[in-house]
């Protein structure tokens, strides 16, 4: 009774993308009462609250069909970044718009090159179309744009580069982007993930834009997801030239972004202080990650974003687990073919404090270890 | 600078969607304070208010990313099937789902089979895939079974069947269904899409479930936009053997279906008072649309849904436009190749009176019109 044909092979191999363990199942598990979330890269301080006040004022509306054209929220956005509101598409999540880019670009057979240990929905979102992903090595645990250039053929189509990438919080300088995007051949459509934009530095911010506003091949993906702490309400957006918005809306699901994060987003850019807060805290974050990090001389990338991969002298499966029975929660990297690695969101001052106290105590357990610090 | 390859030739031909406009848009346009929107199918009682209790609980953990499992509302509807949580995947609306199908089921050049006049959306999403669709013809505005089966070829994958149908909201018998799903070859998927379901009398509804059980190629589609009047959130749902839910998995995306959504939803389900309600005036509404329609003489498609096809004798575009000029939004249906008719929702009992009465006004206009009633 199984529906058998070619495609389907390519399916069934691929390997899932393997989502952080949301907190209520971890309490169920494990009898756990308090549990500390920091497996996928949240705002710590929760939602902005121009945002909660606009979905209170709206949620008798929800039984009316959202704005296909998003209308609102992309006119807010235009005004921001000086485009016009056909060079934006508003997307389930900036991870739909991923899935709308390989339905919309790639026929099978087509190449989709990026970074090995670069955000894998890249490579999933590639083989639903029968597309054949290629990945590039890395530099120093970053995107190496230069590789990335070798391996463009006439079958290319796409390429991913995620700056900050997801799960390294490494970024690519703007030299090396505009080296690379200026040799770039006309067949082929390179895409920005900047997930993790709103947490970089002002000196470190890609500037993108321009080739958006020149009509290149270029797509930038921004999300409310991180430092606007909307995660749940699925909200991201693309900006892009006009032929590529076009070819990109052509696939696009008309209803695909609900009313209430319509709502939601456009408060959430208004709420300034909210920004500015979510942004101290995590360069807080950041300084003290590291300072304890070095205190307990393990390895680590340096990073950029709101999160940090860590390297450790042994499988951290084990860590993982004796973290996850304490009521941490942090993400494993087997995935990412990192199997002593795990990627730590930074929390608030206090739940990074927890985390660092059970880390130690987990490294400290004897059991099946081969080394203690 | 125009990226070019086979499918997108496909892609360019699509006939996008045309959803009803919102009623802010006609708003602007017309410069209109009062709209009456029947152009949509939404509940005219607004959303279900359990529903709404719950979001206003959990507003400020939109923070977190949903729960990729939905594990609550899966466990809420296997149980009100008598289903395993393992027949149940929950989609952005029941429309994300005819995507997923699509992804997960046509290859290029494999045939998808529907009826004329059927929901717009499997068309596309299967040309989205370069797949070929073939619409059977009607029979008295009815799905005719036999005029698909007719079809079936060796190419053929997918076949969606709505029951009741939109744009014509009529429907399929049980012994209709049976005869057809006995004889289905094995290398087709049959999708019996029923987001009308909920609107249907005990007597109407189809007997679909017991397939899903048997382990045939079945898939169900409902929805939480009708009925429930959760719309603007998008949650839908498929019932469906575990085969078939484990391949349309695999092309989900993980995080699809919002927070919110995932909170509303169960509370709908409780609000039974709510769908008591919501159904008594949609039968109330049937008739006194029946009893106008035949006091004006108008021809129309008899219907168990929320909505009513109409047949005008003369083009529909001047009398939506008329309609919508008075703050009336109703839905042309030129996409369908209908352009004398027009799908009217059913409204709450005063606005299907502002309806009738800007109605007759707009026929009784003798700009351009051949004849007046």
């Amino acid at each position: 009774m199984k529906v058998t044909y070619p495609r389907r092979r390519i399916l069934e191999s691929i390997q899932p993308y393997e989502p952080g363990r949301p907190i209520s199942e971890v309490q169920r598990e494990h009898g756990l009462e308090r549990v500390i979330k920091l497996a996928s890269n949240e705002n710590p301080l929760g939602p902005a609250p121009l945002a909660v006040q606009a979905i209170q004022r709206e949620i008798s509306q929800i039984y009316r069909y959202p704005d296909a054209s998003g209308f609102h929220l992309r006119q807010k956005l235009a005004a921001r970044f000086g485009l016009d509101m056909s060079n934006i598409m508003l997307g389930n999540g900036s991870v739909e718009i991923i899935d709308i880019l390989c339905v919309a670009f790639l026929d099978p057979a087509d190449e989709m090159v990026t970074s090995e240990r670069a955000f894998s929905k890249y490579v999933i979102a590639t083989r639903w179309m029968g597309g054949v992903p290629v990945l590039a090595p890395m530099k120093n645990w970053t995107f190496d744009l230069n590789a990335i250039f070798e391996r463009i053929t006439n079958q290319t189509r796409l390429i991913f580069i995620a700056n900050p990438n997801n799960p390294t919080g490494t970024r690519v300088s703007n030299e090396e982007i505009h080296r690379f995007v200026s040799r770039l051949p006309h067949h082929v459509v390179v895409v920005f993930d900047e997930a993790y934009f709103d947490y970089l530095e002002p000196e470190e911010r890609p500037d993108t834009l321009r080739y958006v506003r020149e009509g290149r091949n270029v797509v930038i993906l921004h999300t409310f997801s991180k430092a606007y702490g909307l995660a749940g309400l699925r909200i991201g957006y693309a900006l892009a030239p006009v032929h590529l918005v076009h070819e990109m809306n052509i696939v696009r699901e008309a209803f695909n972004m609900n009313h209430l994060a319509q709502i939601a987003a456009p408060a959430a850019l208004d709420d300034e202080e909210f920004l500015q807060r979510s942004r101290e805290l995590n360069r807080q974050s950041k300084q003290m990650f590291l300072d304890e990090l070095n205190r307990l001389g393990l390895d680590y990338v340096p990073t950029c974003a709101n999160f940090v991969l860590i390297h450790f002298d042994r499988p951290a499966a084990k860590i993982f687990q004796a973290l996850l029975r304490r009521g941490v929660i942090t993400r494993p990297m087997r995935g990412y073919h990192l199997p002593n690695s795990l990627r730590v969101t930074f929390g608030t001052l206090e739940e990074n404090e927890v985390f660092f106290r059970t880390l130690e105590a987990a490294l400290a357990q004897p059991v099946e270890m081969p080394s203690a610090p």
